[in-house]
């Protein structure tokens, strides 16, 4: 089975043991993933881009992919898929040739 | 190997190819996600808890993960364990005596 | 003197007390704004959409007011000038006619 | 009458004559504020602190502006006392002998 799977299983066992799927509604998830990426940015705030405690790195990384997860398995959604399928329209927009070296966002190309 | 290496090493390739490494610190990785985030919301914003568009509703779930796992890659972190480290903690704050059925915030329990 | 500049100048003052403008770049700002803004957020999670601590609701608009106030006085922005610019923009992408009672994004309508 | 209480009048108007007060209850206004603040952040993504584009910085923080003036008006708060209330607030926390140069946040001081 895959990792994905297996640790996603082990997030919704979690979850019911603690009857919180009636919280998980689609809306509220990903406000919970915006919630843990504003703590992650929290870690660099007024700091250096690598200046940081990587304790706390780890656990707010944690708490994006946990609730991400579990966002993606409310859509029945295999996220190996789904990155593969962006990465190529990712790669339309952002081409080897108009894109290599630059930070520009695609529409500045 | 393992499903989130191998989905990695595809983001690593795509990066590589247009030698994107150079603009990748943590700081701005993580406000990566964070913008990732923001769009993901910005789905659901004046509307209901599941009145989405599935279609886009993968597509920034996918960008979420992809700056989430370039992250985890950066710092050579191994992402079920980090998730499984916080479910510990989360164990501790959230036991299921105390928090099941409620969606208090910990220091409110 | 108008009142946005007024309570400008007391964070201002606050700030130069502590000796804290040299932290304040404007990337820096404006991920602290984005911080408090997700904090803001945290009171609604899980919860539905006017049930909150008004106490609470109070201190994260008022973080969120002064790291703006802060960010616009860096640029020498007048901030209602600013404000009128955008809805004479947003007007046009949002005309009565088209937008009436839609909460539809401007490219959707 | 208060510089705050005239744009967000003309705010309440611009809404009014497009009827979207339906959608603005607190937690999707906070929601806005958020996303708003993402874009705002967006400008500086993978750039220095400083390298940004001041016409798109106007329009982003007008955005921010407006939205958490729509939410301060629905509660009825008085911008310049919650902003004056949280200094207060943020005076104890972070006292001028124990912050003073230090960008560390009030629980590791």
């Amino acid at each position: 089975m895959s990792d994905f799977k297996n640790i996603t299983d082990l997030l919704i066992k979690f979850r019911d043991e603690r009857d919180w799927e009636q919280f998980h509604n689609s809306k509220d998830l990903a406000l919970a993933i915006s919630i843990e990426a504003a703590e992650l940015n929290e870690l660099f705030l007024w700091k250096s881009n690598e200046a940081i405690d990587k304790e706390r790195l780890k656990e707010e990384l944690a708490d994006i992919f946990s609730f991400a997860l579990l966002l993606a398995e409310k859509h029945k959604l295999d996220v190996p898929s789904i990155i593969k399928d962006k990465m190529k329209l990712n790669g339309k927009k952002y081409t080897v040739e108009k894109a290599k070296g630059s930070a520009k966002k695609y529409n500045e190309l």
